[in-house]
């Protein structure tokens, strides 16, 4: 060992995750093995603005790494909308975000933060970060919410494809007659996000309910509400086993609100799979996701970190 | 330039191509520029086993190479069934080829040729033959014959994925009600392969008919062969519609016999991709093959070279 003098390091290199939402920011730091240093949130200033979102987000990683006593080398960001991860803008967003689309946001956050700022779609992220130690190099991610949402981990890359538009299995066909919300009809969504199963259940009830609410009520035996997830198990499996007959995938992560209720979905989604298997005879798994709300943030920590050992900054 | 004395070179380099199907092995001479030296082909002697068709195939193409006055560099082989392209060999096939399954196919010819030799999935061949000198580097090769066979070029390479049975969009549910092939229900293979035409004609009119007289009969005018076609081609464009969205995949070729019915598809395909496109915004395009009897044989050299240029040898 040599002696280093007086020479203090500032801190153990860290990286911080961002999940940048409608309605809230959540931030992790994280340090090389991969354990959680610092967790937090704050509220997302969507209707102010990019840059208020991107101060609102460089204060709180600012803060987390200073808490955590940390150095930052990059961090990573995953963000709902169509992103261009290669330019670090957004694309395309829901207009509760003002100001957005087109918005630098991973130069401005550079520039904040002063460390390599790397943007994935938050859908993308969450898979990154729920497949992240797994040995799996062939996955699917659905994520379950106000809509349905996907990704694919193909060959141990994000499938981002020529338009990054790749992963949209909520609104592929084949699994009802009902009218999707972007106007088609018989899409996955349809049956299984969390909105279409509160509607579902009110055109059989009535009563106007959550998936949440529509869960507590099939949890003490409700026939209508039972009905309804096993509508939406079944659509996921058989939406899963048709990506994985394509695709060769052997593994589909379920996550967002609607697969908390994973006790309702399961029955449908384990006889579906057995009645409608690949028939490539590949033994598809079906599993909810394990890694709650940190998988966003976790998956854009690994995003930059993949980007970082292509390209050296 | 040097004296290179009195060598004589044996031939211009050049790469064959070998399509070896269940009634037919057909093979291509093809240079380094891609023009074609010389065409040829030989009964499959299929139930005989192996090595009849190993000395079957390196028979045809020894006579053709000597034909063309070419010296040999590597052969690419499209062969029918599930093929496990890293040792060359078989690993299921249909039961008229007897003795097949686990063949050394790979070696068995290279031994024979004396050149290395490449082998792939006949329809993974026939869509790189398709692909070759397109700028296109995401498309998916749908191959409606007798059933419906499938593959994927995804970032420019072909998907075999982990178990090397990508692509096989045929079996993707969502298309009817009817029983596939494989026992499952709806599959785009009950709508749109070559015996599915002839079935659903059949089931409507008493008249057995192959699909090419099907086509036949649509062609002059007959209401329900005109309506097979339209399902089919409906499903075709869905099918492709829905890989497009999962994938970011924005073309689609199609081939096999049904295909040779285009005009007869196509009002259905334009009509399906108009009312159900991806709503990823993607221009999906879905086109027919145009390459005709050489796209597998030329895929197989498209195989080959790829192997070489990755493996030295």
């Amino acid at each position: 060992m040599q002696d280093r003098g007086t020479a203090v390091p500032s801190g153990v290199p860290a990286d911080a995750g961002i999940d940048i939402g409608g309605t809230k920011i959540a931030a992790l730091i994280v340090d090389e093995r991969g354990t959680v240093l610092a967790r937090g949130s704050a509220p997302a200033p969507a209707r102010e603005g990019g840059a208020a979102m991107a101060d609102a987000a460089a204060a709180l990683v600012t803060g987390l790494a200073a808490e955590a006593g940390v150095s930052l080398r990059a961090a990573g960001v995953g963000a709902a909308g169509v992103v261009d991860h290669a330019t670090g803008t957004i694309r395309a967003a829901s207009e509760m975000f003002v100001d957005w689309v087109g918005f630098p946001l991973g130069d401005e956050l550079s520039d904040r933060l002063g460390v390599p700022v790397r943007i994935e779609n938050d859908v993308n992220a969450f898979l990154l970060g729920e497949a992240a130690g797994r040995a799996d190099r062939d996955v699917l991610g659905v994520m379950l919410g106000t809509g349905v949402g996907g990704a694919l981990i193909v060959d141990g890359d994000l499938r981002h494809g020529p338009h990054g538009a790749a992963g949209e299995i909520g609104h592929t066909p084949g699994y009802s007659d009902l009218r999707c919300t972007c106007g088609q009809t018989g899409h996955l969504e349809t049956l299984a996000s969390g909105t279409s199963i509160g509607a579902r259940y009110g055109e059989r009830t009535g009563d106007v309910l959550n998936s949440s609410g529509v869960a507590e009520r099939a949890r003490a035996g409700d026939a209508d509400a039972i009905a309804v997830f096993r509508d939406a198990g079944r659509a996921l499996a058989l939406a899963c086993a048709s990506a994985a007959t394509l695709l060769d995938i052997p593994l589909a992560i379920v996550g967002g609100g609607v697969a908390h209720a994973w006790d309702l979905l399961a029955p449908a989604v384990d006889e579906a799979l057995r009645t409608d298997a690949p028939i490539t005879g590949i033994p598809l798994r079906v599993i909810p996701a394990e890694k709650g709300g940190d998988a966003v943030a976790l998956g854009a920590i690994e995003s930059a970190r993949r980007a970082r050992a292509v390209v050296a900054y």
